[in-house]
Formats: C-alpha cells, structure tokens, sequence
C-alpha cells in the first residue's frame, strides 16, 4: 500500500519519480531520462525529502554515465567520461543545498566510479568496455542505495518503536514517510512499524506551509495506509500541545550536524521550542547518511532560501497582494538541547550528542 | 489610503462591509440590509476582527430596529419591539463565540435601546413614536461605537508608540488592523503610529492560516500605507526571531481575561512561547472593550471552532486528501505570563495584570 517515490524503469532505461506537486489531487509520474531532468526534479521538489533526493541523485549519475557518447568510438576518451561524472555530481548537489543525503549519495556513487574505473582498467579491456563496466556498477550502486534506504528506514521504524507507548497520539512535521524516502519512511516509518505493532496511535499531521508536505503527503499516506490521522495548521501545534492533545512529536531530518543539531523543514524549531514548553518529548527520525561530522555545529548547515511565489500562491491562487516582500527559508536548525533523542538504523542516540552521534556515524564519513 | 472595514450607507440604510474573504484579490463591498445578513456576514468572515465585528453588530441592531414592522400600526407591540431586539441580540451575539467585543457592543446597543424605550415612554406619545424614536437612538449608538473605536485605536497608537525604538523591526500575527476595527487598528494602529512618528519600522507578517489574514489582508494594508512588510509563513516565525531579524512582537486580541490571559487568532500562543524563547517583548494591543472581567482566567474562554474546509481547501484548490480529520480551532490562549505588556486607549497594562485591567475596564464592567 505504500507509495514508492521512485524506481528505476529497466526496459526505457530512466528513473520514474511520483510528482509530489501533484499529490493527492493527482497521482502522476515524472520520468527523467537525462541527469539534468534528475536535477531539474529535484529542484523543482518532483522528488524531495531528504533520503529520496539522495536515492534520486545515484541514479542521476547512473543517466549521466549511460547519456556519455564519448566512449563509444576511438579514441576513448576515459577522461571525458571522468568529466562528465564529475559535472553531472556537481550539479546534482548544488540542486538542493540542505539535506546532506543528496551529496552523500553522490560522494558514494562518485566513489564506486572511481573504483570500477580503476578496476576495469586493470584488465586488458577497450575504453569503451571499461565505461560499460563502470555503469553497470554505478547501476549496482544506485539499487543498493535505494534498498539499504528502505531497510534503514525499518530499522529507525524498529528502534523508535520502544519510545511509543499504547494508545499514543503523535504529532509530526512535513513529510518523513515513504515519499521523502525510497519507501516506508523515517518518522512515519516508526509510526507504521507501532501501527503494524497494535499500539493503535493517532497522528496530529502539520500541514506544512509554503509546500503543504504534511497535509498533501503525510496525511494521503497515512490514510491509504488506514493511520487514524488529523491535520492541523502549523499554527495550531502549540494549541494542540497545550490542551494535552499529543504525546509526543516525530520529526526527520535533512542534516544532523556533528553535535546533534538537526537542520530539518522549516518550522521544525518552532514545534521543538513548543514541545519543550509543553514537556514533550521531541524525536528525530533519520539514516546515519543524514549526520554530517564534517560541521561542527548547526549554524554551518547552508539554508535553501525558496522563492516568493511559493508563499505568495497557492497553486494558481494568489493570496497576497502584489508586490510584498518575501522571506521564504525552506529549512531551520534545531538546536541539539531541544531533542529528547534521534532514532537511526543502528540505535537511539542521546546526549552527549557528539559521542554519540560519532559512534554511529563514524565508520561512514 | 486606510481601508475603512465598515459604514453606514444612508441613503440605502444599510450597512456595507468590505468583503474580507476576498481581499487582495478583489476589493468587494457587501450591503447588509437585515440583522440576519449581518449574522451571516459575522459568521462567514466577510467582516472579521474583534472590534469590527462589534461595530458591524451595533449596525445589525439598528438593522433589526428598521425591520421591525409590528410597530407601524396599531394595536402597537411595544413588548414585541423589545422581543424582536432581543432575539436579533440573541443570533448577533451567538454567530462567533470567541471575540467579547461582540457582546460588549450587542449589550451596549440593548441598554441603549432599553434607555430610549424608557425615556421615549415617559411623553405621551404613541407606541408607533416611541419605536421611531428609539431607532434614532440606536443609529446614533452604532455610529458612536464605530466612531470611539477609531478615537480608541488612534489612542492605543499614541501609548504603544513608546515602545517601538527607531528602525524596530516588529513582527505582527493576523490583522489587527483597520480591517479588523472601524479603521486604523490596533497592532497595525501602533505600526502606524510609529512610522507616522518617523520611527522607520519595518513589519514581519506571519501569513496566518488557514485564512490567510496575514497574507491578505496585513500585507495589503501596510503596502497601501507604504509601511516596509516582509510577508513570512507561520512557521517561519521562530525562524526569524532565532536569527534576530525582529525586535518585538504585536498582536491584537479577541478577549482579556481578568488575570490577563489573552485569546487570540490561533497561533498566537506559539508565537508568545517563541518570543519568550528568544527574549523578544509581546505586546498586545486591544481597546478596553476586549476586556472580561466576568472571566478569572483564559480556560473560560470559548474556543471556536470551525469547518474543515477551511484547512482542506484554499479557494477552490484541494490541498489535502478526502476524508482527512480536521481540527480547526480559530483561536488559542496566551496565559498572561507570555505577555509583556497589553497596550489601551487608556494606557499601558502590566503585572500584575488582575489589579491593572480592572483600574482601566472596571468602569466598564
């Protein structure tokens, strides 16, 4: 029952993505048969979500190597092909510059091309012979990312499920589900798994504004998958909270810094100062590829600043006037003092955050 | 240039409201030309606002005073005059439940109709005379309310004026503005005053959903006045106060509780618990009339609440699934330990707000 974001089409040879613009009036696929198609997705939030970007970015490098025509003939120019690589990877990362997973993804994928190349050019193979090895390997790489997504994301769903008691009602943010993964989702992949488990929960979905996630996404998934769910304004949490209508709140995230602060959908900080306000306990859900060691602290995490027709539209439907300034951050750090814990693959991490977040990430980067 | 929410239109003897559902796009009047078109208007949000939806209901007053027709003849029906009045009270009083300004101005309008009734008794003239002359009386009640909010908002400008220092960036929730009052405003009245004063303030707006008041209404009246605004969602607001673009914070209110607790648009207690947060003052500003004294606390407060619709739709746009459970609370509670300071015509009230709102509103109450 759940929807997958995106699969590989063998027989035309392109990624097919669900139009998340689109949902849940319509549910239509968007196929990209070039890397730039995969870049254009991205940015224009075809596919978002931060393990979904990434997953959708391998296999942006797998069309980049299959689009290279310079092997084919000689000389072979294995260089070029490096090149091409290399650009497809850069504009890849620069489509969406918060959530980690994406150049994760693509250092990944860049890596197992370098390898493949070195390999196969060990042998007495052709240049054109080693570019054909090289993206069925980057193919390999790209489905492996893809399915190791949807274990860990049964696994956060496993490991989150002893933070839920029976009965509990949840509150959470955008959209962590199968649509912002390759498929079961983070904070609703633990939603699924104490749903699947009997705990018989109730979700409070925040609609998400400018880009209605939650009310366009994460409710049309929960109802498909019968999970009681109520959708509420974002401006409505703090009332919700207040009049003891939650248990607790699930989030997930687009980059986890290296000392727990959590760049997640903007408004993420607003829900965690209200959940702390009201004693609430306040989670993450996300893959070790969404931690980041690299940066120290929250403040170095790159926020995507989004376009004012976003806030100013709805679909066709203007709702300001003409001419208004706008601000439109599509993401806010949360300071790590907030979080009660983060739910991953391998484990719940609590403060001291540092320690803790090194040990789970610290053979991945 | 300000857009004036309501008047009396003479020689049509109705009352025309500026339909606020469907600003910017469109600027639209409506004619009410019975107490039951006021009802509908009040409880459809054509006129919204806790002192323009009081003003618009002193006019429903004088309307169900001109419909009366039980008194042109004879035998006259002076006690059915009175019932008539009381049932238009009734339906005024009950078309939004959260906002005192409502009955505060329903209330007035019927003491004032009990004074003329009275007075016009004691002459000897007939039943058919007395109702005339009682309808003079309410029409010069209904101007008279409309006319002091005005003077009220100017003079809650004038006090808050104090606490805006130049170049304040000042974030403002919903519309308290002159669409939400007669004209001018009571936030906005303010924001007005100080950039009148040459304080050279710039406005945050927080859209505020799911009516877009912020966004549609906010936006459009400080552009028509040349006020500096920068229109943000709500869940942008934590956003912008962490990262120190804003100085204060106004908001209006629906209702004052004894102990200062306030009722606001929804939302607004989140953004009192973000101020706190970021150490930013809250101020509210309301005209006296927004006072209960009747009420110890903000938990007596009636909430409404209101249709899914609201939530699921913008326009005719579907922006959630069918069958999704809705909450749609129009209004939550800031307790009085959020609130910096309330802003009146009578001047500026601080803790301990008990003592300090009965010395203003207590020759109200």
């Amino acid at each position: 029952m759940n929807a997958r974001s995106l699969y590989w089409e063998t027989g035309k040879g392109c990624l097919v993505l669900l139009d998340q613009r689109k949902l849940p009036v319509e549910e239509r696929y968007v196929e990209c048969r070039s890397c730039s198609d995969v870049v254009e997705a991205i940015r224009g939030m075809v596919v978002r979500g931060a393990p979904a970007i990434g997953a959708a970015a391998a296999y942006g490098i797998v069309l980049a190597a299959l689009e290279f025509n310079g092997g084919r003939g000689e000389p072979c120019d294995l260089e070029g092909f490096r090149e091409h690589l290399a650009a497809a990877a850069g504009a890849l990362c620069a489509a969406r510059p918060t959530a980690v997973n994406l150049r994760w993804a693509v250092d990944r994928m860049m890596r197992r091309a370098s390898e493949a190349i070195q390999h196969a050019s060990k042998g007495e193979r052709g240049c054109g012979s080693i570019i054909e090895a090289t993206r069925h390997k980057l193919m390999e790489e790209a489905s492996k990312i893809a399915s190791e997504d949807v274990e860990a994301n049964k696994s956060i769903g496993q490991v989150g499920l002893s933070l839920v008691p029976p009965g509990a009602r949840i509150m959470t943010y955008c959209n962590a589900g199968a649509l912002a993964t390759v498929d079961y989702g983070t904070a609703l992949g633990v939603i699924r798994c104490a749903h699947a488990a009997g705990r018989n929960v109730r979700v409070y979905a925040c609609e998400t504004r400018p880009f209605f996630q939650g009310a366009r996404l994460t409710s049309w998934e929960l109802i498909r998958d019968n999970i009681p769910v109520t959708l509420i304004t974002d401006n409505m949490a703090g009332y919700v909270m207040k009049e003891g209508l939650v248990d607790l709140v699930i989030v997930g995230a687009d980059r986890i810094a290296a000392n727990g602060d959590v760049a997640n959908k903007i408004g993420t900080y607003m829900l965690a100062v209200l959940a702390r306000e009201n004693k609430l306990p306040f989670y993450v859900a996300a893959p070790v590829s969404t931690i980041d060691l690299s940066l120290p602290n929250g403040s170095q995490i790159p926020i995507e600043f989004r376009s004012a027709e976003e806030v100013t539209n709805v679909g066709f439907q203007r709702i300001a006037p003409e001419g208004v300034d706008v601000l439109n951050p599509a993401f806010d750090v949360t300071p790590h003092e907030f979080i009660t814990a983060i739910i991953t693959e391998r484990g719940l991490v609590r403060e001291p955050y540092e320690a803790s977040l090194k040990r789970v990430a610290g053979s991945e980067c």
